[in-house]
């Protein structure tokens, strides 16, 4: 049969990365080189653009501007946090109807995924043809069947960095350190801290991730260990740590709650829980010095800071969906897959297998003291970071004052 | 006369910077091009170190070691919180006569020069030839009669890419956002964010200094028109913010207050500002969407942010104060001095006019409205910071989907 043309709506959904428009890059390049896509929307603000047919021309933009954008940390479409029931993709699809659009790009995590997944089926409710194509990006790196999401590795990187600087500033001066990490049920972002470990007196000491319980009585005994050892401690918290029953600490910790538009427990943008387990330390063991940091938006946005690997990865998937939309006949969610080391190579996976699913940190990645990572997970994150920075520690004879 | 010949004694005080070890490096390296120091040794964590008479002999390490310390963060030699009185400078004098130490190169900020100051009296006092160089570093900037100190550009720099990043992400997802910055008493680092704009509409679109007093009021005020111009809010606001009678906000706004070991309130190392300012927004002004994040020690320690003026300066300075050791008979702080656009001219000043006493914003730095930089401040802050990561906004015209 004759290949599909029409035209393409691109648009950008969930918290942003810092490589995130290194796809949207990607995709608006690629499709001059194929002519199946006649012209590219790109949609403002994500799904919310679509139904209000807020879009721009991205087939009018200079090279420049592109490559400029493509180095820029934000969603430059402008991104959002609605999460599209059916009503909701229903307007979409008429929307798409209406402008006769016959792709739709989504870059977004698995809440954009099961977007595509639900506006792909209108299509075919409506006998519409229509291709959908999920794109992935996420900090967290909690996506299904792919072996990272683009947009973790420059964010691991950013953790990587924060906390080598900040294991050297508490070398400086000892004390506590608690370091909390974004990651509402995924532990990938946090457990990037233990790529800080250079020598083994180096912090990060302690790395607690959501994926398995966090006990308070644990926690201290582990701090207090840590400082009877080596004087002082650095420990890596992630925000969405939980209690046995699966409770958030942030909310044993503290009363006061907030909720974010999908109904989940707010826990980035406040230092509550790096706070509360600053006093924690405080009151129980009775430490002087005792800081902490949240990390908050700078992980997923600081701008210079990304990683080289990433930086490719996001452009190529991106590239990589526009092929594949102009070959085969089919929809779904771009994922990669680990050959060689270090390599990649991408593949088309069905939205069902993507959408709103979720990835924990696997048990070979995490210490059996819970309470750090394993080698395994270090080998698995060196290539997505790259290079690092160069640094050392003094090395000199002390002086012997007995002459 | 005959030069003053003997030993030497460095040592690093207070919080470190990310570019603290170049001024050590610096040390290092000069001693070798003169013929009047005969060992340098190294005190481990600050005058704690001295009176300890832990010490590390400085002459025995690799270049590449001095090379690969320099570019990291942190005080290699570590730093220490100690502000000696005069029975400590005592002591530390006492050390000095013992090893027959005849030079002290003291690298921090304005509580280390006053030790410096204190110490050379009592060489002065006891007849004790003795020469003390204070090397200043601090990343608040707040040294009097200096341009500018070592450390502050380059935490300048973390807290421009900072700000840029958190304004593109926030611009993605509008909302209103809050970024404390260090500063105690001084808003030099706060007001770096201002560089962050690049168009009119980029936040930072509010920045309060600890200069003007802050009232809720107006800062409420602030926000909503802000909110009603931009539909978000960006807002960078020093930790030391204070209110009309010179309260911090911090204490105002929480109840809960720590105070360091210099008596001061602790107001680094807690999201609580943030915090209370967040909740004040969602409370007073019904904003749903309102994140806040305390930068925190990343600010001065995040490994791989450096301005490569503050590099080379912070290296030049600690040069400056061994050349000076060798040539005249004279004790004092290195001061820099701006000579045109852009360059420095490195000067001794006595040490009384910088020990202990604290530079803040000069007026015309800030803005009349008292919520924002002025362009005086950017091109103060401009050639200390250097080049910034490129960045841009997608150019695109609108599709009008009247056809």
């Amino acid at each position: 049969m004759a290949k599909l043309m029409g035209k393409a709506v691109i648009a950008q959904g969930g918290g942003p990365t810092a490589v995130i428009n290194q796809s949207l890059a990607g995709v608006i390049f690629q499709v001059q080189r194929h002519n199946h896509i006649s012209e590219l929307y790109g949609a403002i603000h994500g799904v919310r653009g679509i139904i209000e047919e807020n879009f721009i021309d991205l087939g009018r933009i200079s090279s420049r501007n592109i490559e400029d954008v493509a180095v820029t940390p934000g969603a430059a479409l402008g991104s959002t946090r609605d999460k599209p029931d059916q009503e909701y993709c229903q307007k979409i699809f008429e929307v798409f109807k209406k402008h006769d659009i016959r792709y739709f790009f989504y870059i977004g995590g698995n809440d954009s995924a099961d977007t595509c997944r639900i506006v792909n089926e209108q299509s075919n409710i409506h006998n519409y043809d229509l291709r959908v194509f999920h794109i992935p990006k996420t900090i967290d790196n909690d996506l299904l069947v792919t072996d990272h999401t683009p947009g973790y590795p420059s964010a691991a990187k950013f953790v990587t960095q924060a906390f080598t600087g900040v294991n050297l500033d508490n070398r400086s001066i000892p004390g506590v350190y608690i370091g909390v990490v974004m990651g509402r049920h995924a532990g990938f972002l946090t457990a990037a801290a233990g790529l800080a470990k250079k020598y083994s007196e180096d912090g990060p000491h302690l790395i607690y991730l959501p994926e398995k319980p966090f006990s308070i009585d644990r926690f201290l005994k582990d701090v207090e260990k840590v400082l009877s050892d080596q004087g002082r401690c650095v420990i890596a918290v992630s925000e969405g740590i939980v209690d046995e029953q699966g409770n958030p600490m942030m909310v044993k910790l503290q009363e006061r709650v907030e909720h974010d538009s999908h109904g989940n427990v707010q826990l980035s943008g406040t230092g509550m829980l790096g706070d509360a387990l600053k006093d924690l330390i405080k009151e129980k063991l009775k430490v002087k010095r005792v800081r902490g940091d949240t990390f908050g938006y700078l992980q997923r946005s600081f701008l210079g800071c990304t990683s080289q690997v990433d930086t490719w990865e996001a452009r190529e998937i991106a590239e990589y969906a526009v092929n594949i939309s102009s070959s085969i006949e089919a929809d779904g969610s771009i994922t990669m897959h680990r050959t060689g080391d270090y390599s990649i190579q991408y593949q088309l996976t069905s939205l069902t297998e993507v959408a709103k699913k979720t990835k924990s940190m696997p048990d070979q990645y995490i210490d059996t003291e819970n309470s750090f990572i394993t080698t395994q997970f270090v080998n698995y994150l060196k290539p997505l970071v790259g290079e690092l920075p160069n640094w050392a520690k003094l090395s000199a004879p002390k002086i012997n004052v007995q002459y």
